[in-house]
């Protein structure tokens, strides 16, 4: 189709969902494999989807980002807590005037990768997925899939969409991806924050799925407040979010099938919580702006307490 | 010792407690019952105390109001949860001109109760004890003990010390329990809320001890902010709370043993938890005065969603 080579950091559900995706329709794809590298380098990816199941028999998989060749794309797929890894990561894989591409949720990640790698596009994307990965190098794709993707300029400006942008949009789209091109990168990030928080937070605090946390009135009612904290912490950075906006994704989430949140299935795993860039990281920028953001930060030390009780248990 | 008659409304761990120590002393206690009535009339209470154990082979136990005798001291030693049966409890019991000695955590409780009766002295209690039943008719007293008394004047004025009190507090010292007199019944409910909401609310919704909550550096921050939230509830209702106190208090709970809060022993034993006293009724006050307590308001609307959710599950 076409020869730009694309490299996915971190071969999770949702690097390797992506990445099998866009081999699939015929891209060239470089795969950084971390627990399941053996199964992966010699069985392939396994790709169970309510759009239907696919195989790789191979794919081209690496367990050391040295060993991968340099790459037009370099999809960041990892998890943020995994973050400090991308100063060794980046600089190897990524051609000069390549495109980094943030598969990540939270704020700020792109103005940490644009202090490590120069003279690159750095392009933010938010998924809308659900997928777990249930086995080495199986990954089960329960629902959603599509991703907002917006281009980062300095400081968050913003600037006329790139033809770089527009390729990658082309190489997702033909992979069967639903593309939603957003002028406004941060709008974007606050926006999916406006979910993220309550009800990452909430299902981890609260042991709850979204359908539980709806059905009862006094959460209900948190989960509105907390999105409007978010809508005030968007403001800190000239961003606006409509009221409009908050009361459609509560009934979005009211429509959704129950669900567990990507966070709570971190926690029940005993995985690092991404505590730091969906919570640490807007509060932050709103307190450069002299702006508190009350709930939020209950949640966030609540969140860091559980996580360090979860992480300290050894299983038995 | 002298002929006042006192009622105690609530044989649990308090009520218990404190009737047997003035029954001990000398004084003529009449004890409402419960779920124990049966085995408390017939064999007394037996109290297990870190200052010595007791038992009361017999008791004035009733299991209705209105077979008790008109008392000069009612001490109303419910749960909060319960106070929608006090307009049925108290007017049968409570002699006019006598005294209504409320001996609950929270606010709001006195207001209530002049609603219900008129023509009595209302008087606060807030109680520094670490008590539990273990038993039908079992108390075990664990440590502290003190009571704060504070006279309830309409809309919690400050108005100098009445006789009345000063012979409670008298019946109460010859019983052997500390008591200070609090010149301002509503500053010292505030004050108690200080410690109460953090510790009380986070032991439940973290599932965690004082020592760690206090151990962990993000709960002793949240801790902090809560208590400051107190202090600016407080002083919408024109009370000051230094910051010197909240050190106080912070110093005091870190010197403490690991403590299960009562809160938290409530739901563990899937009891209604004191919710409305001590989390809505001091948002309420703030939100009267246009002031929001928005990490209160948080881990209220946590709280209501873990009990609802406590209460609903039936035990195997």
């Amino acid at each position: 189709m076409c020869d730009r080579k694309y490299a996915i950091l971190g071969t999770g559900a949702l690097g390797g969902f992506y990445g099998a995706k866009l081999q699939q329709a015929g891209l060239d794809v470089h795969f950084l494999v971390n627990s399941d590298y053996e199964h992966v380098s010699k069985s392939g990816l396994f790709v169970e989807s309510k759009d239907g199941d696919f195989t790789l028999a191979q794919v081209k998989a690496y367990n050391h980002v040295e060993q991968m060749p340099q790459c037009d794309v370099v999809i960041v797929a990892l998890k943020t807590t995994q973050n400090h890894l991308l100063a060794k990561l980046l600089p190897p894989v990524v051609k000069d005037h390549g495109v980094v591409l943030v598969l990540q949720n939270g704020l700020g990640v792109e103005e940490d990768i644009a202090q490590i790698v120069t003279n690159v596009q750095i392009i933010g994307g938010l998924c809308f997925l659900c997928a777990n990965k249930v086995g080495a190098g199986h990954i089960c794709h329960l629902d959603y899939g599509k991703i907002t993707l917006g281009e980062y300029h300095h400081e968050y400006q913003r600037h006329a969409m790139t033809e770089k942008m527009e390729q990658i949009a082309d190489d997702f789209a033909s992979a069967g991806v639903p593309i939603e091109l957003a002028a406004d990168l941060l709008l974007a990030r606050w926006q999916k924050l406006v979910w993220n928080i309550p009800y990452n937070g909430l299902s981890v605090i609260l042991n709850a799925r979204t359908d539980q946390l709806m059905a009862d009135g006094s959460t209900r009612r948190l989960i509105e407040q907390l999105m409007n904290e978010v809508a005030i912490g968007a403001k800190t950075s000239g961003r606006i979010i409509a009221d409009s906006f908050i009361q459609t994704m509560l009934n979005y989430t009211l429509k959704m099938k129950p669900y567990r949140t990507s966070m709570k299935i971190d926690y029940d795993q005993r995985r690092p919580l991404e505590i730091e860039a969906i919570f640490g990281n807007p509060l932050k920028k709103a307190q450069a702006a002299g702006i508190n953001l009350p709930q939020i930060s209950c949640m966030y030390h609540q969140l860091q307490f559980l996580q360090q009780r979860n992480t300290q248990i050894t299983s038995p």
